[in-house]
């Protein structure tokens, strides 16, 4: 496996691969990578492509208050981890490589950054999208996977991709949970064994809530009033929101008669966790 | 000369001059060419690579008060004029085809957008770093030429590509003048034969401020009053601004005591012109 931190370095690289008519592939990353991720890089390796794998945690993406300090990070075993899994290249920039002077440039994503996550993290959506933009012109991808963990950031993407005319396909990859149904994330290891039990509450009542839908139930905030509780009744966590959006545009829905997501962001002490399902209703119009 | 209004038509086109092994260079435009775009075409030339022309009105960056509906085209003329320049490529889109629904996502370059034409046409230069990355994504250009009349928007592109990693050169050209000194705009059909003659104090005035400057002047306020004072005198004319800058970074300047830009725009009737000049400063330090 190559690797490097040096964006001239991985260009050089990149170059060759396409003189030799070979496919790139990227699968950006924050690292302290877990099974999620490991999905995510086997989705990429059955294309047959050449397969970079970015680990980069991104300041621009954190809040003043937010854990960009403490947010959990491993090189050494991430670059072993992808090692095993087949990858081609890690690139692993370092904030000075990929922020050389201050920003004065974003990409902004509106109306789908306003809401879910974006209400409450002002300016991380506007980081995601700045960060993944600069990964797409270095890395210069056909193809580039993301998990549908981050719901919201996947449609950000796909949106800002089709917009802005990148030659890029966004591909999706469902969420990998744990076998007792807790979503996979790197925030994990800061749950105490008691919250790691409660959390459990997030993918059941999920879980339920689209089992309702399912059986007929339309209104958008019963659903969301019947995850509330299940959370407030079986935890201590704190709940930023739940809510059920359209799943293509996140815009708000109060009948359910289309594709739904219903997405949730619940703090365990000071870590907060998402999850999401996305729900397809039977139309009989 | 190949044309093309569709965007996978031309991406499939230069597909294949990439893999002979072709350098794309671009020269984006509003069309109705005049000498100026012209002199930038000669240099897309010399570079020997294959010529991409773009023309493209972009609604995105007009104000709603602004001359979008009424700002000169014509297209065969424009094909034309290219075709015998040598031009390889002419690119013509629609707005539904660059715009085929309503756009959420921008690119902003922050700070450089405030002043100068940023400060009384808001919203222009995001229109301008827009529509541009757009065209970026789509051509995928080695170099890109724009023409330093519009020195802004020239610093404001170059600073996104460095911002965003995009790997394309952008190379500026000199303003091209009339023999009497007028700067080449499409915009100057719209000048009566009296505003005409009036607007000549702009690049006059420009150009006795920079050998004030080169004789020693310092005074950043004092070279604009000098120009500002012969526009009264001389024209009709109403002056937008006129402004002395750090001609890197476009922030603001007192003393005269490195590279800076003097920039102005002036309003004849409806017609808005803008002018500038670049003033090196010998540094006896």
């Amino acid at each position: 496996m190559l690797r490097t931190a040096n964006i001239s370095e991985l260009r050089k690289i990149i170059k060759e691969e396409k003189q030799r008519g070979k496919t790139i592939v990227l699968v950006p990353s924050m690292g302290y990578l877990h099974r999620g991720h490991l999905t995510l890089i086997e989705k990429a390796k059955e294309t047959g492509a050449f397969v970079v794998v970015s680990i980069f945690v991104n300041p621009l993406q954190f809040g003043p208050n937010e854990d960009y300090a403490r947010y959990p990070r491993d090189l050494e075993r991430d670059a072993q981890l992808v090692e095993e899994c087949g990858v081609d290249l890690l690139f692993h920039p370092s904030v000075e490589e990929m922020y050389p002077r201050p920003m004065v440039t974003f990409v902004e994503v509106g109306q789908l950054d306003k809401v879910l996550c974006g209400a409450n993290r002002p300016g991380h959506f506007r980081g995601v999208t700045t960060v993944v933009s600069k990964l797409f012109h270095i890395v210069q991808p056909d193809i580039a996977f993301f998990g549908q963990k981050d719901y919201q950031q996947y449609l950000i993407i796909r949106r800002m991709v089709s917009d802005l005319n990148l030659p890029i396909e966004v591909r999706g990859v469902p969420i990998v949970r744990e076998k007792d149904g807790l979503a996979l994330s790197s925030r994990n290891v800061f749950l105490s064994a008691e919250q790691r039990q409660e959390a459990l509450v997030l993918s059941r009542s999920l879980q339920e809530a689209a089992e309702l839908i399912r059986r007929g139930k339309q209104s958008a905030r019963d659903i969301e009033d019947f995850i509330r509780t299940a959370i407030r009744r079986d935890s201590q966590g704190v709940i930023d929101y739940v809510e059920v959006r359209d799943a293509e545009d996140l815009s708000e829905v109060t009948e359910i008669n289309r594709q739904v997501l219903i997405a949730l962001a619940v703090k365990f002490g000071p870590t907060r966790l998402i999850d999401n399902i996305v729900v397809e209703v039977e139309t009989n119009v």
